[in-house]
């Protein structure tokens, strides 16, 4: 794929969602629950979030797409979540990860260690720590942060190594977001540093990528689809808000990924392949 | 009850909330309960959220209604809604059910025929597939949306046989709000489509009866109250929001329930009996 | 420590968090938790939610401090705020309490009760009616609002007992903030009559102090940093949104706080010592 099928593979993708109205089925933390369920009707999906092990496979076989986000992980929703990740496989559903916090403790090491032996994943997007942690580099991850010493580990290498070795598309959002299937290696040059301010925006993009792959069979696609949405939702709303405050900064995300259209992203979008 | 004796209770209604400042206890779900806080505050109520089976009982008892919402269910939380209700019922406090999602899974479905069969709800409040489902109709819900399925079905006969069949007010909302109290039928036309553009509208719905209720003694009319304030507040936030986006449109929602007036509920109601 | 000194405190405390952007670990509710990660974040500190006891003590060792705040209390999270309170203690990690609704029910108070055997706290906020239960006055709190009878105790006289009692400083935020240490007093003439339309106005000033102590070493600073952090907001969000609505009123707080600088507290703060 060149750079021209892929940016009329996302065009195709924003239409397929909003056509579509994808239900996305969403295991995911209730510090952010609310901020992606928003911009899931934003981008034209239908958000459900469910946790509980006696309802999710129901809700799951229902759903075009299932997300699943270890923040505030317990061991409630473990289960449930290896439960619903088994349904979406034996379905053809799309999964995807978003690994909050690995490395961090061993909750959720061991979470994500089950999660890979059991479930087979089509994306799995994270910030460099947690994708380190995944690609077997050593980390010391700070928080849901990136810790100063893993910015000296190369990201493209850690993608690269993620997507073979789960045979899934990786991606690590920050400054630069980089994306791999694999073989190629995309990266985005959209997004403002504000966007760190505000918390869930890693949730948020997730979040996103299940609205798109839900409506389309194109991981890599969807994936580049939604961290561009949040990350030029995140450009626009800081023309507007950015010397305002962190609050109205919030509310521009959301407000600019419910105006994202064709014409928007075709101005902004800085992919390089 | 003719329109303008419901009209004059509805003001009435409004008033007693200001004063009284009824508190309401919700049982209810981690995607919309912080709007659901922030609405029942904008009206005059105030808000306490509390949801383990060793404390519900006690809290219940020194509210002024009780509000269940099925939304993020879980088995921990069913005790505690039982619990509540059985307390209330017992007190005489006004009891209002959210039935989200149910119809979706056995989880819903069980947990909502036990509440039935243990509590007396004084108002259930739904979209018309949960009450479609509630009513005894096959239906096959789609998340928390209305099916397409589901929309051949007549509003005011699912309302009118929920209302009879639990001794209750029943209310559906949607593009027209209909409502029963088991002999009459009045509708409401007033909204605007944005508001299935944020999630949590119905839970806010029915957390704004459950103020209403939680002032007052009549379920019809604090039922019609809570929704027609939703319904103005929506038609407020697009004229000032809906071109900006949905994040702008949320934060004006509860703008306008917060500002909610004798004058501005009887320029814009537009109740049909 | 005469005003003087306790301004240039506030000033290096606030140049603190922005320097070295302190981690702080938040056992919380889950009502008002994504407004105290926000807070956080606008401040400069770094938050992170995590609450399973299986992973409770590896967060906290990594963190800068650690808040535990009360509001939708359940077992699941009693013993989690145990462990890591006493992980805390033991690394000299400073650790705030928030008692949201203590003296509402049994669970509330046993569960104080536990945490105060359990756990050595440097700072305790509430508001009148929950530090008075904890100074051992007969209070009947309403919900997580200060009721009518607790008007009539002195809350200078509270905290002051409170600090004793347990070593810590108390603080009792309302119309007029009363914070003590145990010797002295100190009130804080800041805020506005409308934060008290918000939920979780409290929790979020409990996330701040936590924030601030996270980057200092003096918690009577740093609760003073906190509270005037949050009232100070308040004032420059009722000025610019007061008209509008609590909605806008809500996002106008998140935005002052992440604009909040030495000049503004200067010009703004009214501290009573």
């Amino acid at each position: 794929m060149d750079i021209l099928e892929l940016q009329n593979e996302i065009i195709l993708n924003l239409q397929q969602i909003q056509e579509n109205n994808p239900l996305i089925h969403n295991i995911t933390n209730y510090v952010t629950v609310n901020d992606c369920a928003n911009v899931l009707l934003a981008i034209g999906a239908s958000p459900i979030m469910a946790d509980d092990e006696d309802e999710v496979e129901e809700i799951t076989q229902i759903a075009n797409a299932l997300v699943i986000n270890l923040g505030t992980l317990n061991k409630r929703t473990i289960s449930s979540m290896l439960l619903s990740g088994k349904k979406a496989n034996e379905l053809g559903i799309p999964v995807i990860l978003d690994p909050v916090g690995v490395g961090v403790s061993t909750l959720r090491n061991n979470a994500v260690k089950d999660l890979f032996e059991q479930v087979k994943f089509n994306v799995i997007r994270g910030n460099l720590s947690e994708l380190s942690y995944i690609a077997g580099y050593d980390t010391k991850a700070k928080g849901v942060d990136v810790s100063q010493k893993d910015q000296s580990i190369d990201a493209s290498i850690v993608v690269h190594k993620v997507a073979n070795m789960y045979h899934c598309v990786a991606a690590i959002t920050g400054a630069i977001d980089v994306i791999s299937d694999g073989t190629s290696i995309i990266r985005l040059a959209n997004g403002h540093p504000m966007l760190s301010k505000i918390t869930g925006t890693g949730c948020m993009t997730t979040a996103l990528i299940g609205g798109y792959l839900g409506a389309s069979k194109n991981p890599l696609v969807s994936t580049v689809a939604g961290i561009l949405t949040m990350s030029i939702a995140g450009e626009i709303a800081y023309k507007k808000y950015g010397e305002v405050g962190t609050g109205s900064f919030h509310v521009g995300i959301v407000d600019a990924i419910s105006k994202i259209d064709k014409q928007i992203l075709c101005e902004r979008w800085k992919i390089i392949m």
